[in-house]
């Protein structure tokens, strides 16, 4: 499965309508963001996502977890967000 | 119900702490942050909450929301995080 990568830079509205449409199709997204601003902007993309998918009737709740990753050579700590049906 | 606030200086391990505490009596804690450092430190305050719980055996979840705030007159937008039981 495709993780959904965030930057500080990224849209929200744009990350919000990914993740509705991965978990629309599978019922499972992950999201993952290294760092305060793209952590920010993940987790107002996945506010934005609940709104929209609550309208087609899924309720959704995430699970934040650490992974480490390696990035040219050095490994960093991301957030990896879980999201999932309640 | 007390809302833990959460800020971009504030320390990890002790938010964790409270969270935890507050999910063993209370089993629902909201946690609330303002700013991309806030918010930060509060979806990693959660993930360490999450490793404290489930050695307590409680599976926790979050649900993050956006939630209008007035601080010296002015309305804010924070990030409310509502944590659960899974």
């Amino acid at each position: 499965m495709d993780i959904i990568k965030v930057r500080a830079v990224s849209r929200t509205a744009a990350v919000a309508g990914a993740i509705a449409g991965v978990m629309r199709e599978q019922k499972h997204a992950e999201v993952q963001a290294i760092g305060a601003g793209a952590v920010n902007q993940a987790v107002k993309a996945i506010v934005l996502a609940r709104t929209f998918l609550t309208q087609d009737g899924i309720d959704v709740v995430c699970i934040p977890e650490f992974v480490n990753i390696e990035i040219e050579d050095k490994i960093r700590t991301a957030i990896k967000f879980v999201v999932e049906p309640r």
